[in-house]
């Protein structure tokens, strides 16, 4: 075979074969392939598409580029989850803890944030000591041991896809539902999983921005892994304001907390609960997404997806103490409440502009390998529908000094709407696919 | 300006800016704008086009992107011609004394053969001891003299397009309309032209294979170059046959001079006749064709186009006395006469299948930097629509060694087919575009 064969194909709006997606990953993966051919490639792809068939051949192709994670022996089925990313989102925090609690083992992969969304391997690293970086053999022991585990990635799975991207990241080669799809999924079946609920975000702080987008990357998401025999299933939530109240690492894991003591938002409750009534589902252990639901309830209830929490950050080399009293978690010196100019309802809270401003205070990566501040962020006062009086605070800033929280506040307040009349909250969960 | 924003810009089929082409073109050429960037934007001007005022930007900036050859006060106007080149073309060979010896200087720079199309500089180097590495003052200082110098690219011309070509070749963006038609104009602009003609030809023997591809190319060429505020104009011919009768580089010389002693063959002529009648219009030599291919006829009877064919040969160190005996040039030891099986009409002989068995003779190269033997190739005998007796010579076979005049005898003879009723010769000049 030869690689521009290969192109044309593409090119010329073929199916390409499973022989040729194959060869081309390996020969990519390996260097034989030159990122030129594969540039152009991926812009052939971008725009002719992919089938299904095609989009699953990827997916395999650059799962097995790499290592192969094997977690049969430690925990059967595998249930992973995955966040297309928002503004907020710490569902993982909330939801991995009560899964787990449950007695379904959660062994997940993280990733860091990048832009306007955030990560979870950041947000675990406002604990003091706390350590993301395990080989896959402590991985699998603490997965073992307590039944709940999150880290970066230790074992080197689907380099191909990681090549893939950082090429399309410099190729305009990223906006691609088959080439979005086999990246999310190649890594979740090299990591191991069995089974996986993909949380997929729509709005205005979330990469999908049309509701139509987020379906057709959720039904291509759970295509894929169903014709590659996994158990799959989709939640489309929304993304049009920030999800809960914090942005910002320590602040999120605050909220998190807060949530597992029965006291969060009730947003962030409602995505936690469908993407863990999935997750219980898939893995056999509810017969119904109620009976899932209310066994995750019963984990908040009886403080036990709170105490898996802190055993799973004291397993990792963290300060325990900070989940039983989060105030010991980073503070920021700089705390600045912006009061409502007036009185009325919540119209819109732009989370792209929220997000854009919780990086300006250093709580994201504008780059990656930027490094960033675990005490800053902001947390968001009244959401969307509810009242406000004048004076009351709208949002609170939370920076490392006060020329950063100047410029935050500026940005935040603008991101804000009051409005003379009620409007409704968007509603949150818009679709389930499984 | 960064380069991933350009390539989005023309992967959603928006028109480029100018300054967006200058900047991406610009960029490229010093190496800051890499391979794996340039192939994603290739693809993606290939799959969504470029317009007419994009294709003359790109033309521009690749001209631009070396040496601008200035002939002002050596020859004005410079008229250039340019073959998208085809099988047993010598039209150069042809043409260019002719022109140059009614009077307009002709100072061209030419290629190499790849493939199928054969190069004029390798038919002129059968001349012993010919050199078609000129400098540049070598070039202006032959041209000044006698009018009429031939050679390869001496000065550092639209290094853009020299770079972008190689990219093209091994992304599968080869094929499309705009970049190859300011991948040719942009050499010729660089080269110092005001008039250009262009020889676009179609069929089997040629890169367009439809009517409709070469005349869309040879529209969008006479676009690029009139909107640049150059005479241009486009003779689309027919090569669904060899034109003349000889293909490998010796033979074809050897041809070329037959037909400018007035002995050569009639299809090699008119096609001669029409360029060269078009090169001395938009010259301004001739007020119309007609008066144009008069004095080009003139230029044979009396033999000045012959002389002046000599006297460049002479001029670039080549031996004369090969231009006075042809038999001179290099000679095949094995030379192998094939007779027609049968009695009958010459319905088809398919240039494509021709070529490559010169090519297998040793007369082509199948990849760049092959070497070539200038001796060998095949000569036709009659052509389409002619009759011929069984046992009369079909294909005359000129090769190094026995083996290969098997070889080739297999490929040529099955390139050749005998019918029994008469068929129309193809129709030569297609269309002239001014």
């Amino acid at each position: 075979m030869r690689a521009v064969d290969i192109i044309a194909r593409k090119r010329d709006g073929h199916a390409l074969t499973t022989a040729e997606i194959d060869w081309f990953v390996a020969g990519f993966t390996r260097g034989d392939v030159p990122d030129y051919q594969a540039a152009a490639w991926l812009m052939a792809v971008l725009l002719r598409g992919m089938d299904d068939r095609e989009t699953a051949d990827l997916t395999m192709a650059m799962a097995r580029s790499g290592d192969m994670l094997d977690l049969e022996g430690v925990a059967r089925p595998v249930v992973d989850k995955h966040s297309t990313g928002g503004v907020g989102d710490k569902i993982t925090l909330v939801v991995a803890p009560m899964v787990a609690a449950t007695g379904l083992p959660v062994g997940k992969m993280s990733g860091r944030g990048l832009g306007f969304s955030g990560g979870t391997l950041d947000k675990l690293e406002s604990f003091d000591g706390l350590s993301i970086n395990l080989t896959t053999e402590q991985f699998i022991q603490q997965l073992r041991a307590i039944g709940l585990v999150i880290a970066g990635q230790s074992a080197d799975l689907a380099p191909a896809d990681g090549k893939l991207y950082a090429l399309r990241d410099v190729t305009a080669t990223v906006e691609s539902v088959p080439l979005i799809a086999s990246s999310i999924m190649s890594k979740k079946i090299a990591a191991g999983a069995d089974a996986i609920v993909l949380d997929v975000k729509v709005g205005r702080g979330a990469f999908m921005k049309s509701e139509q987008e987020a379906l057709t990357l959720a039904r291509a998401m759970v295509d894929i892994g169903q014709g590659l025999g996994r158990r799959v299933s989709a939640v489309v939530s929304s993304m049009d304001q920030p999800l809960g109240h914090a942005i910002g690492n320590a602040l999120e894991v605050r909220e998190a907390i807060e949530t597992l003591q029965g006291r969060g938002p009730q947003d962030l409750l409602t995505v936690a609960l469908a993407v863990g009534g999935q997750m219980l589902s898939l893995g056999g252990r509810a017969d119904s997404f109620e009976a899932g639901e209310a066994a995750l309830r019963a984990t908040i209830a009886d403080g036990s997806a709170l105490a898996k929490l802190r055993e799973m950050v004291v397993a990792q080399g963290g300060d325990g103490r900070q989940v039983d009293d989060p105030s010991r978690l980073p503070r920021a010196p700089v705390v600045l409440a912006l009061p409502a100019g007036r009185e009325g309802y919540i119209t819109h809270l732009d989370p792209l502009e929220m997000a854009l401003a919780a990086v300006g205070l250093g709580a994201g990566r504008a780059r990656k390998g930027d490094p960033i501040d675990p005490a800053v962020g902001l947390v968001v006062g009244p959401k969307v529908g509810q009242h406000i009086h004048g004076g009351e605070t709208l949002v609170t800033i939370h920076a490392a000094n006060d020329e950063a929280a100047e410029a935050a506040a500026e940005r935040a307040l603008a991101a804000c709407t009051i409005g003379p009349a009620p409007v409704q909250a968007p509603l949150l969960i818009r679709h389930i696919i499984a």
